[in-house]
């Protein structure tokens, strides 16, 4: 009975993922694996603030079914937010979702049927990998360098295959590797998603956690055909545990989406929904943005100093100007699932994420993706220092 | 690019489905249409007591990720008042789910195919059709009668049908018809799936709102060989807003239930699934649900003793002991959809569900279900009241 799920889960082992991210939970592990943001940055008082006047003042409001599609109110907050951030929208053209990893499982039911093809970066989101899975796509993998997505491979890859549906990319602050694509490469992949007739999935998780640089318009804004659904999330910026994020896409596409929603599960949680958009209201939230700012930036410091000091020279990583990852490499040979497994967990009680299931064909195994976000200064050094010392001499 | 979608969508309208639950939210239309609960019925000091002590006192850990299946504290809880109410589980069996409907979609991802049939009770809640429909099944519909499904009739669907997959069905208090399965056949239903090899979907949302005779033992407590997949949910207990449902299936099942909700949402939110903890412990949730169950007869029994007043001799309607809506049956020829459209909004201001959506194939239109939990005694009164008259006397 279970053939098809088999077939549809083959392709990564969200198992293995799953046991991986709850060592993020085990506080003896200094976890650089999950995507978690930092706990002791989340605005406690003010989302207490928040709840407090949802349940006390406006109780039955928050607390009943509402549209599903989303408070007005919310919709209408982020999408005048965005417009104020470059890219225009109106309050009809946001979908709440249940973060953003729904809007990754939405859109695969919407435009995948088996043997379609979906166009990543190489390496890609695992999370969008086991979320696209069930609807049993293929994947073409597009090589990267420091200006993100390779267009030239891309313009190739798009010739050589017409079942190519979409095309989903992390633009700023990739998940794994950190890089941001260039204005240059966004303006050509609107092109090509143009001459190609294919969608493009913007995914945007850690666009507003830049420390470094000026930010790059979004595809959304450069969108001449109404071809981008761009993905939003407050997991990353407010606190991930509220479960809130949004499409902003055609009109078309919004209500189709918006139907999945329905389909999938009725509506977001009211209270969540209230609680955010309180917290807008009363709070300035891009002040809040600017200590995460300076903390990540802080934080990414650490542990690229505190890499150059202890890793051998035969390791290399991606200098990231925000977001919440850095990309390593190791030499040709090395396999970092096994070096997780058999050396840095069991003798350091340090973990990353093995880099082999972000290929979405083809698995690299001398890859590792780490997080800075999560620890604190002094376990960055901490686990840092201690992984280095068994790269360079393994028990 | 929406070929797959429009065939996938195409056994209902979700759209009209949600323009009607609207109706809901527009205070100058007496809706009885949606499935909502009385909000002046929920625990809103309780609720906000819980949120309190989840923000000040757990701030990080109510704000940050935590288990994809749920927390293990709200697992435990829930397996624990389901094993003292007849239904022995272990925490380990239960997966936390984005509200009930969740559960609908993430099993129509593991077990269909297109083609596979799914059988449901005639009529079936269309919620899970329209999350089932993306995975393209086709439907066989089981007669009813005042015990529930007929089981010669299934027995017979199933000789019928090698590639039935599922059975779905709401045993208690049905949606839309407010009917519950008698014990036999909750034994023969059973026994036809464990002979055909089918898995049974069992939902649960009204079966604690039972407000008259015994509660009846749950399918899965009667599972003999690990079929049944049960979903239950706080929508209707607690509030809906918070979004938090649950299975209870086999330790495969629920794996692999697991690994879907990690690709479709990453998790249900961290602070709604402590607020329910907390509510839990700090309070009785029984003597809140008897609270409900009250409120419910009394409600059900205006509406009902309205009906009986207003309503010409050609209307029937279903007794329920439990659960939200009755069932309305109008004379052969009479249109449920168009008299609401053209009669009940317009001159009224009242509002149902039209039942020919209910109708998993062949949609009988001389039917509409009936909420009486959400509309308060008077405005029960008045609804009902200018119903009866229109349906007498037609403008």
């Amino acid at each position: 009975m279970t053939t098809s799920f088999a077939r549809r889960m083959s392709r990564v082992q969200p198992s293995a993922i799953r046991e991986l991210l709850q060592l993020g939970d085990n506080p003896n592990v200094i976890s650089f694996g999950g995507g978690y943001p930092d706990a002791t940055l989340f605005p406690y008082e003010e989302l207490c603030a928040a709840a407090q006047t949802a349940l006390v003042e406006d109780g039955a409001a928050s607390l009943q079914y509402t549209s599903s599609s989303g408070t007005p109110q919310l919709r209408a907050q982020i999408a005048a937010r965005m417009t104020r951030q470059g890219t225009p929208c109106r309050a009809d053209d946001v979908l709440i979702l249940h973060g953003g990893q729904q809007g990754l499982d939405l859109v695969a039911k919407l435009f995948l049927n088996p043997g379609d093809v979906v166009i990543t970066e190489n390496p890609t989101f695992l999370g969008a990998l086991i979320a696209f899975n069930p609807c049993e796509p293929n994947y073409v993998a597009i090589g990267m360098d420091d200006d993100g997505m390779d267009m030239n491979q891309l313009e190739q890859a798009l010739i050589a295959t017409p079942n190519a549906k979409l095309i989903y990319t992390v633009p700023d602050f990739h998940n794994p590797t950190g890089v941001t694509m260039s204005l240059a490469r966004r303006h050509e992949l609107i092109g090509l998603a143009n001459r190609f007739n294919l969608i493009i999935l913007e995914d945007t998780p850690y666009r507003e956690i830049r420390f470094a640089g000026e930010s790059l318009p979004t595809l959304k804004s450069l969108d001449t055909e109404d071809r981008v659904i761009y993905l939003g999330t407050f997991s990353k910026i407010l606190a991930p545990a509220l479960r809130i994020g949004w499409t902003v896409a055609s009109p078309a596409i919004t209500h189709q989406l918006g139907l999945l929603k329905l389909a999938a599960d009725t509506q977001c949680s009211t209270l969540n929904m209230k609680i955010i958009s309180l917290f807008l209201e009363q709070n300035d939230i891009e002040a809040h943005i600017g200590q995460l700012r300076d903390a990540y930036r802080r934080k990414c410091d650490v542990m690229l100093r505190t890499m150059a000091e202890s890793f051998p020279d035969t390791v290399t990583w991606t200098k990231p100007n925000g977001g919440l990852f850095t990309w390593l490499t190791f030499p040709v040979g090395f396999d970092a699932a096994d070096f997780m497994r058999n050396q840095l967990l069991p003798h350091a009680s340090v973990a990353y994420v093995p880099g082999a299931p972000f290929f979405a064909v083809n698995p690299v195994p001398n890859h590792a993706r780490v997080n800075y976000s999560s620890q604190s200064d002094s376990r960055i050094v901490q686990g840092i220092t201690a992984m280095g010392a068994l790269l360079k001499n393994p028990r």
